[in-house]
């Protein structure tokens, strides 16, 4: 096979991209987002497992689209980058981020570590020491749609979890019109299993998760207190979430159905959600009585949205959908970066889903 | 291939069945069930499309279980029957059942015909009129957790839809127990493809429905006035339900997620729950903590049943799973029939579900 | 949930069952058609790792079927046992077998360590010394088709892989009429990932296998000496195999694609397997023009073939299915222990395929 | 949302493109491509069915992307292109393609209707007489890798089947070589559902299709006097092919097991594989002893190939995945129109595989 012209070009005024801990499914998904994005050159991809291997290898499908080879997270050459995207399990980024920081690299964060404001409150859910606490308040919560203008200006990013984008999209314009009980909300959602990460396990095994379905973390699931943090900010006070996550026999996308009672019936919610959304180049409400698909979203950074008040009665049912390694991960931290060095918002993002 | 004994055996004592519209999901699930009960001959199989045509040519796994040829449905031969399952859609039992019954046969009726009490409601939801009214009233609701000593004397039964099983059976301790708000219950419910039946259609296509999730009928399923008539029944008082149905792309299995508001914090939930089903051989409720898979059940007549209060705050979560296509249909169906003929109720349905 | 009868019930006159090593999927799937067996009782089970664990935590689908604990594999429980069946890796049974054996207890093997006859030859494929060769020439391969005589008398059973028993089975007619050119075989077979067992692996998660397709072990897979082996058995001479394994994207069944070429082009190809198979209570030869699909065997212990001569040339094709856990593995030894005992070969084997 | 920036910008130099029958899979694909395709203008897309409907409505995947409404398949827009794509079923391309070419468009056909040189070879297969046989001899067969200079000069291309190109692709290196019978070649394919296109049917249905799998149209598959015309184009003499198609319980790809007898034993086939497709852009040989996955192709119009010699015999296995819709379908035709319009072989389909 002749080389693909993205692996040979590479032009100086490139933004030089790190990635830590690449052999995960965010991790692969940075990949195959960033060779195609044309104003990126991807500097270093370290895994401290898979050092000397090459990425393509273990990742087949970007044969022909990368040379890299897998190097041991090395501060001196993720240093040498404009940027460092982490897709590496929670506890590793807080131990490596102000050494970058202090060496002028931006940092996108896509684990757990900076997302919570409330460092008590992530030690309590994470049950480790926080190993960065004077960072946390600086860390731009990286959600375009809530948040583009900090992250502008944002030195270190940390990109929500892959359910809190959904649930948190989908609340948005019922809690900015403060029309809902806030202390009734509920998010019933459905996610494929790449979220469960590339991780040897019996109970993610094609023979136990395939033609099936199931609830799971309904005592607790550490995504909870991220999407009540994101939710108080948005409704201006304090909210009470009911979150039950589920486990679909799918490989990607998330379903996020949402319930909250209204407190005003007045309200034209279908004119609501379209006006909020008007202007974002990856939130698509769908006209009404249609139903997002996850499949509509498969491989994209989009997120497709419907707003439903079965009976007419006082609940208001939100449907969302996205692709949790693309808008729920990888695609949401490249377009941070977009935000970040002054490029068109959508850059490398555009693709449609794939579908069927 | 030698025949099965079965196929060749039949004792004049034995119940003699007849089903009529055969060549639906619920048919072929009748008839798999059914080879195997010891008390069963299975005299007539009806469909007017296929008559003539041997049963195990449209269904494989029945070659060699069964010598059956389709024929039309001729109220004679049906009227030789003990009992009559109506495996069709909604509009056929009405038509068919007046004769049957007055020729002595039980109807346990499969259909939504028979399952709500108010003709008008049902003409409404159903979009036609009513074709049989006058025995509406008659027809026993065939959920045998709730109704067993009124089908034991039951001429008509109406099997109880496959969402309404599986919400019934998870809200039914919570209304016997008082202890909800029955005026904000909500059933986030999932069902695999089998349940939209065994028709040409795009949208249940494999290359449309796999890899994919999605909510539909939100703005109304002919299945939410039977589970609010059900679940009125129970609490003995008015009751409004939110009602979202999703697709899963699984064959078989149903998920229901349902919420509720505690009016009562100081009850021990898992205790009711058990209590409530001690006797009951065919629901389980899990201990605590665990959650309910929709393969552990796949192709048996079991429900599994857990209950969770996340954050010990006021909304108790309950999670239930069945088989559509068994518990929510034709095992279902066997399960009443047994009662009826004065069996163990278990007769032929004590199969452990297939896993993996 | 009450208890299911047959947790309760037990007569002396049952065979005594003793598993080793029922952790496994070959060891769920016994117990799954063990617990409805007339004339079973299940004694023991033995997990080294999950010993005092109950059976139904690991495996909910048998909660109110059996109240089984894993033990310790204690050789004075499974001495007293009638019959034991190894579901181990190999290289356990080898060490087990003597002792038990001369306990008078009758062994049903269903990994690898006695399939083989020549062990020089098993231990280059398995890559170990052999630890019991004094018991490879009693041990009987247990494929009832073939060698039905030798398993009523034996005392040491080795049940046939997944993958032999489907291609064995495919072309023993043609093997048996001595029509097709040994020397060039194929084996083009497909297999569910339950066959690669219940182990936590990368490649076998739902997020790598599913929505996929691969051969493997193309340059050498542990089947193929096993099937060279049976098929010069039934050929009567040295035959020579290509065997590719795939593997498929669900989770039970094998579909093999064989092709021969025929060295009498005169022959009724659809006469000579019926009239091979008429008296065989498993095999199920289609009609002409039909094709076999694995689902319809799925859970159940059928074999269904079918062949076809395409454009009418010299090259046959045989297509056989079979689920890779029942025949191809747990049911197949019930079906030896049956005879072993000498009960109907059928019984507790005649559910039929679980369809849709 | 707000509109992507390809829906908006049009340059006048653009290509203006039409596609004949979009509402099938090929059609959608061919949209999903071009919409981010940099030298291309949608201009036309037709639909007799769905005549003003937006495109979007139907495939959710390209809200945003495109404003395009299906129209009457008129000859007059169709004529104002510069090339026409045929995305129809048999039959079609055939009533319209002179007008079009007569008014100086180019055109791309993926159905079947000019891929095959015999015209009473075609009536046969095809059942119906061929409605423009005047017009076959001129067609230029679109196999890039085989034809590329014939694809440069043509007015009208066939772009081969899906499971043609596969095969072909495989087979070449071989057949080029002139080391293998020739007599003697066997294909055991296996493709995804959305092979079958986008029809209603029962067999397809997500209930029927998933976790199954079987062959099909051994007797007679359509694609097989297509393989055997290209077979024999490459051996330079006739050739004989056993064709056996099978059906995954997947969405998209196709992966074809190729068998071969070798009569010169001595040939490196790794090298002779790199050394073939060592400048082709398209085509990936796997290193040594690597299996091709189909989902490493998925979304993407890579083809990747390994060949092995199992136990060193004389037999040859040939492993190829493409993804049907893309390579096998819409992909390869951009990539011909590439080559027609003088781009860059690449432009629009250098995106890798979706994985996972």
């Amino acid at each position: 096979m002749a080389r693909s012209r993205n692996v040979l070009e590479s032009r100086n005024t490139m933004i030089k991209v790190g990635i830590v801990g690449g052999t995960g499914y965010t991790g692969v998904e940075l990949l195959r987002l960033l060779v195609l994005h044309p104003e990126v050159e991807i500097a270093a991809i370290t895994s401290r497992q898979e050092a000397g291997r090459a990425v393509a290898d273990i990742f087949p499908n970007l044969r022909g689209h990368l040379d890299l080879v897998f190097s041991e997270p090395d501060v001196e050459r993720l240093a040498a980058c404009d940027v460092v995207f982490f897709a590496t399990p929670h506890g590793v980024a807080q131990t490596s981020v102000p050494a970058l920081l202090e060496r002028g690299v931006k940092i996108i964060d896509l684990s757990a570590d900076f997302r919570i404001r409330s460092v008590p409150l992530w030690e309590r859910w994470y049950g480790q020491p926080h190993g960065c606490p004077e960072l946390v308040k600086e860390a731009v919560y990286g959600l375009p749609e809530w948040n583009r203008e900090h992250i502008r200006e944002a030195r270190l990013i940390a990109c929500p979890g892959c359910y809190p984008t959904s649930v948190l999209l989908g609340f948005l314009p019922l809690l900015e019109a403060g029309i809902v009980d806030t202390g009734d909300l509920i998010a019933s959602a459905a996610s494929g299993v790449s979220g469960a990460g590339r991780q040897a396990s019996i109970p993610n095994l094609l023979a136990e998760a395939s033609d099936s379905f199931k609830a799971y973390g309904v005592s607790g699931h550490r995504h909870l207190p991220e999407i009540e943090q994101g939710l108080a900010d948005i409704a201006g006070g304090e909210v009470a979430l009911t979150f039950v996550p589920h486990l679909l026999p799918i490989i990607r996308g998330i379903h996020s159905t949402l319930y909250a009672t209204l407190t005003d019936a007045d309200v034209d919610l279908q004119a609501l959600y379209e006006q909020r959304y008007r202007d974002e180049p990856f939130v698509d409400v769908l006209p009404a009585g249609e139903y997002p698909q996850t499949r509509s979203v498969r491989g994209s950074n989009y997120v497709r949205i419907a707003v439903q008040r079965p009976q007419n009665r006082r609940k208001v049912v939100v449907m969302v959908v996205e692709d949790n390694l693309v808008k729920g991960a990888s695609g949401q931290a490249v377009q941070s970066m977009n935000i970040l060095f002054g490029l068109p918002e959508t850059l490398g993002l555009d693709a449609p889903a794939l579908l069927p």
